[in-house]
């Protein structure tokens, strides 16, 4: 059986699981806005965002609790200062999350969404799939999914790209939409980035590698 | 005389404020290249953009170092947690000056930034005043200074929302480079951002109240 300290880490880690499964939550309601064009829905995601937000505390406010009880040997240090930076990142892609159904809503069906549709559906899918990952990579530290966590992001990335090509030459939906979509595509883009930092925390939990985020 | 330990926090608290002068360095060079367009500055933006990254991780190993030497008391507990947090956010920080110096170098003088100049002149005044108070707060620890630093960033917000203003019918250079300059916008927004997360961080360091980062 666990000792009491170990069961508390045991309950942050799950409170880190609740937090990833609540934003890929918001992240999936966010996409339907947008390419479901779901408006409804939108309101709920935003205001979702503060329960994810407030979980963030409760990881805090836990770490605090922890660190004062006992002090803790090495490997157990690691994930308790790893657990503040892996809820910074959740909290984060929440906001993310909310962004994208704020901005979703003015998107116009039968303007702007025409010509970008498939490229957020496309997104859509790439962030699902990187948050659900990223659940699983905190449910059971697997490496392997953590590092490829990089490698859905590179996707994501070049999804951005082509999103941001289509704002070029061949736009015709005025800066405003350009500047909305623009701002969707990041905030995608964005998500994924802070699924690899917490992929690059469970790796460095795992075998103690730091790997450095170089400059995009 | 400080015993070693409060030794080492004070070096931490150095750190923080030795990053908080990087990342202020940082965007009056980005705002340079922005505002004077002075393009041959945004690769030393840009490049030094790593030295500010691995400074984080400089504080995050000293953290480590800290804690595993000793059970530190509650206030001291509550400082080095929050250094982490604050190293996070001027992290950040450091990503939006990169981002602004990124961008910058492709906006036309005579295009784009004749409209625009005088806003992202008042944005680059207000970040180097922002990022200047948070470097004093950092040093100094107080309150006052702490809570400014949001009526600073409300100030941010409303030239963030008068720029996206241009973006709409009088807008006259192309959706990309609308693009552009919303994305440099939103990166002055957010160093702000992150600048009142750090003022709320030193708030609670100094009183232990926690000021909830409501959704925007």
């Amino acid at each position: 059986m666990r000792d009491t300290f170990h069961a508390d880490l045991d309950t942050l880690n799950d409170q880190l699981i609740e937090m990833s499964r609540s934003v890929a939550e918001a992240m999936r309601g966010a996409s339907r806005v947008l390419v479901e064009s779901d408006t409804a829905r939108a309101s709920e995601v935003i205001a979702g965002d503060t329960d994810i937000n407030e979980l963030q505390y409760t990881v805090d406010d836990r770490v605090t609790e922890i660190m004062t009880q006992r002090q803790a040997v090495a490997t157990d240090l690691r994930f308790i200062l790893s657990s503040i930076r892996i809820a910074t990142d959740l909290e984060r892609m929440g906001d993310m999350a909310r962004h994208v159904a704020k901005l979703a809503q003015r998107l116009d069906p039968d303007g702007a969404l025409t010509q970008t549709r498939p490229i957020f559906e496309a997104m859509a899918t790439a962030a699902a799939r990187i948050a659900d990952k990223t659940t699983r990579v905190l449910e059971t530290r697997d490496r392997l999914d953590a590092t490829q966590l990089d490698l859905d992001d590179d996707e994501m990335d070049a999804l951005y790209s082509r999103l941001l090509g289509q704002l070029s030459s061949q736009w015709t939906h005025g800066a405003e939409a350009a500047v909305d979509v623009a701002m969707i595509g990041r905030s995608y883009e964005r998500y994924g980035d802070h699924a690899v930092r917490i992929g690059h925390q469970v790796v460095y939990l795992v075998t103690g590698e730091i790997h450095l985020d170089r400059p995009q």
